[in-house]
């Protein structure tokens, strides 16, 4: 079953130029997904909750890599709508589309195509993962993907670099286009309103956090209005409660002609009622682009690497970028081809 | 004693005409209404509760007819005062005015003269409904004239169609002008911050929701500028529970001339922690009209229904449409002779 | 260690003349400090809590007086940094310091540098204050002089005159330019967004309503574009519940050629679960200056006193405007000198 969120965009929602934040859609994007997962995971057959199941809410635990496909603008309508196209065991596979549509003219536009894992966690014991009520697929081949993505996805996640010893330092006086020079960090307190029922932060408010301080890394780096062009798999391999501080931090790791990646971490001290250490609890790269007035790339300056380690994450980034345009260009002659 | 809410409109307050939309007043009225009404069933002679009585929170139950006077614009000062005009055993009647004010001009503007009835339900039991304090009437006429409100209201809540075994179901590929073509459905998480202190969505905050539906119904509709013109009487039957997910759906039943008719629902599915099925929360009827850049009203293209009880449906709007008409021209006719 | 706080300016936290209200950035600042000081109180040597140490949050306590040194603007990234600069047995000092940076030039101004004082309350028992891990000094003298700026506060807590007594009555017609002409009253419903962990409203949120209430009695004042210049010291005597209603009131005391200062008063009605009076949990002196667009100070009209009360706040007002001015002017002096 199909649900959809509609939105309209709001001047907060975007930046000067108009165009809606790439966070702002990742929001709606995971609040869409979180909704038909915890809905369907309480659900039995007939739809009311059989005696002997638990109360549960769904976490999010992977967002698959997400492209924007077109800028959205303040007075359109987001589209959101996610549908169930996978279950394991213990965890669910949603698909959620957006469109953007313009209510005056009428005009509307395909902007993302997302993938979310999310994994039932009991209302009563977070620290329980419950089991997920089986999906019915109306042909065997749609199990069969399904479940061909799900291990798929659960190999990526244990090959995610932890990177858990990685720390942003301040640079003194750095020079422009360096990594020091644009990168940023924000603190966040945690909010009631940040937090689902279980008192942790929804997925969608972090990436909407980390699309904040992406935003600004590539701002300040080719000082031209800037938007989100795509978000690589994210991985959420720890919660984040309530009262907790968390630091989202961002240094630009690769540049080609027309594009940014910016990697993003978020750190979480879970300072107030826990004996617990600070620790990292997600990362991931993020794309931009540059765009005119009219709404083309434009070309970016390139990023200029001082240390080893810059060295070394601008070649892994480049590697990311090419293997990413190996992708779509197989993608796209595969569509001549039908 | 009256109480004033006074709020500086912001941006996101407004349509991109710069219109403050009529959910973000219906929403500042019963945040004034839930206010004065929560303190005065708190209250006992002198200000300070006896020690016999129980603390409560005033719930929303219901929302006379609304007219939207005149448009309020972003940087305007909207000034809502409440007043309690009459209380039952177990009622208040709040009437609730509000002015738009320019505090650079000065000028100033009544926009909206609202009643609403409030219930205390008891902080310790919500199902528990305590006794009102009552207030003093500086004439006994005006006691007898809210005493003859509060029995109008209570045989209009009866008669209320209930609707509930009514969905709207999507329409494929559906003509301009259709029913199927406008109507629009939007899901809602309800977050802490939608709550009052018992844990249920405050009234105001559906209200908003069912505006923002009806709007998008509209400006699909119609394709110009559009703002809420009214808002029919609105009975809050059923309570709806932080967690659970809420379906704001609307859909067009009668154009007139130069306004439009949105028929607005909200389903709630509490769907986390109570074993109950979906249910129909709150339903009411929107009036839009389409202004011009110079505020005039502008014609809006006719409704064109299909179905059978499209039909009826517009003929019932066609009467409420005549039947506030000829109100309003016998409140004008008595006016003028007085 | 500093922390920072970074964030765009959007269009709801600027007047319609774009500049970013003063009490979006007393938000900030206090955010800020209450995250450092929370977190400090929380730690022991290396970083995490002994097995004898309590659970705290940070409560706000005061704010020394504060300058809007420059305008900041929407679609500028407000930069929040704040150090721990003192700990008394009982008390913290943070130093908040407030940078503007147009991330497309690159251009940065100090905006504001705040002092704030946060007190650990035990989050088991909030009427119970924690002791705070004293930090290390660079130099001897920086421990006197924070021992100093200690000793000063609370004298001048002590010497806050409580006013409690005083209440701003609505004046029927009054004319252009009296205090009873501009002055202005909102009320708000406390959330749980407006909240920290222990249920007490933000010292943050407090001072962004006083803000708005201030800005709204000096635009009624002058009908021009106005920003806040300056707020006095502000004494947070008590604290203010969730579910509590808070009336914020204004009136103009004062005005010079080029300033208004108004004076604002926060009264808690704990009105639920607790049976206790109205109570003046907050009050403080704002300043605002009148901005031409070009960004210059305008002339003010004068502010017209009528009773004697009136007249006498006038002259206090006169007197701390002088006494700020002669203090600038030795600051100013003694930095030429040196």
């Amino acid at each position: 079953m199909a649900r959809q969120l509609i939105r309209i965009m709001r001047p907060d929602d975007a930046n000067v130029a108009g165009n809606v934040h790439g966070g702002t859609i990742l929001k709606m994007i995971e609040e869409a997904g979180a909704i038909i997962s915890t809905r369907h995971c309480n659900s039995q057959a007939g739809g009311s909750r059989g005696s002997g199941s638990e109360p549960c809410v769904a976490a999010l635990a992977r967002v698959e890599r997400t492209d924007f496909l077109s800028p959205v603008c303040i007075g359109e309508v987001a589209n959101v709508s996610a549908e169930i196209t996978y279950t394991s065991r213990h965890s669910v596979e949603v698909q959620v589309n957006v469109m953007s549509e313009n209510i005056l003219t009428g005009a509307k536009k395909v902007t993302n195509k997302a993938t979310l894992w999310y994994v039932p966690l009991s209302l009563k014991n977070v620290n329980k993962v419950l089991e997920v009520p089986p999906i019915q697929y109306a042909r065997k081949e749609q199990e069969d993907e399904g479940k061909k993505r799900y291990e798929e996805q659960k190999l990526d996640r244990l090959e995610t670099k932890q990177r858990n010893g990685d720390v942003i330092f301040p640079v003194i006086n750095p020079e422009p286009h360096t990594v020091g020079y644009s990168q940023s960090s924000l603190i966040h307190l945690v909010g009631p309103s940040d937090c689902t029922l279980l008192g942790f932060v929804h997925g969608g408010v972090t990436m909407k956090l980390m699309d904040e301080v992406a935003g600004i890394v590539a701002a300040r780096h080719c000082k031209t209005n800037i938007v989100t062009a795509s978000v690589d798999a994210i991985n959420f391999h720890e919660k984040i409660k309530k009262g907790s501080v968390i630091t989202i931090s961002g240094r630009m790791t690769f540049t080609s002609n027309k594009s940014m990646e910016i990697e993003v971490f978020v750190d979480a001290d879970p300072f107030v009622d826990e004996p617990r250490e600070r620790y990292r609890a997600v990362s991931a790269f993020f794309t931009y682009v540059s765009l005119s007035k009219e709404g083309k790339p434009l070309p970016v300056p390139q990023l200029l690497t001082e240390t080893e380690d810059e060295k070394r994450r601008f070649e892994e980034g480049k590697g990311r970028y090419l293997q990413t345009k190996a992708k779509r260009q197989a993608q796209m002659q595969q569509a001549v081809q039908q």
